[in-house]
């Protein structure tokens, strides 16, 4: 690898929008060659995803409409990182309040997110996971959980009706399932 | 499945912000308890992404530093697809242009993006690919070309250093490469 490639000098930032979700900034960069370059960029909380499977190796997904795509996916469970809270804890808790289910931490992985967000993704893989309670949703939440065996579950992936795909794969990846 | 999962019906959306590139629309949704739900939107239009191999079957990784993670990755060849081009010419453009490579398109899916995003993602898979020409580098690109073989690639994805991941598992999987 070359020197050609390195890390643009960050000249400045500003909001260009507020609203407590999905903010923006424009940021301006010094590149390589000295010129300035200013981006709007998507400053986004680190979220947890669970790639979360049963004993029986079965895939828990939560299947909910979703307002960007305006359609029904077959998500992984997940959600923001609350205040306080470490990525293991967030990926316990959402699994938890989605689908009922707890089992046990076996990986962790940081991915990124977007070219242009600031976003970082916790992917938690949580194996034999056991039905410990109902449901617990946020107002607004409507669910369904839907056990997957894993050769339905990667038909799934391939449909591509699924918004965490990276972290399904990279669970799959790193339990060895691929 | 249940009928609990339902698509929502789409009340309203206005503006947030307009800037050409990350406008966000405020959309209101009725909920199937009857409930109205306001979310902000990322309004991002398509884009294409590359799993390009050589005929030796090395990943064609085009390594750049990223501004909204601050932070060099090695991604997918890929971008915007420009008015008049099919997500296969976008990607076969993109691949030429960011690293000089033509090959055979073998496969495409389309994968959702985010659940906050209208994004698709298309993801083209295109193997045998040879060096035709220089990289034509839009203005203010700085891309280092890196083959890397497919243990190497593999590596790289748990790293979880590439926005793309996705469509690089998927086209993998696609090309019975996992």
């Amino acid at each position: 690898m070359t020197d050609k490639v390195k890390t643009w000098e960050l000249i400045s930032r500003e909001p260009v929008t507020r609203n407590g979700w999905r903010d923006l900034e424009r940021v301006v960069f010094r590149r390589p060659d000295g010129s300035e370059a200013d981006f709007f960029i998507k400053i986004e909380f680190p979220s947890a995803v669970v790639l979360a499977l049963t004993k029986d190796r079965e895939v828990i997904v939560a299947r909910q409409f979703r307002p960007g795509p305006n359609a029904i996916a077959g998500e992984l469970p997940g959600g923001a990182i609350d205040e306080g809270e470490t990525p293991v804890q967030a990926a316990e808790r959402e699994l938890l309040e989605e689908t009922g289910y707890r089992g046990i931490v076996r990986h962790t992985a940081v991915v990124l997110d977007c070219a242009y967000s600031t976003k970082r993704l916790h992917c938690v893989i949580i194996t034999d996971c056991e039905k410990v309670a109902g449901q617990a949703l946020d107002d607004g939440e409507f669910i369904e959980v839907v056990l997957m065996p894993l050769p339905e579950f990667r038909e799934h992936l391939r449909s591509g009706m699924i918004t965490d795909m990276e972290a399904a794969y990279l669970g799959l990846d790193l339990l060895g399932l691929l």
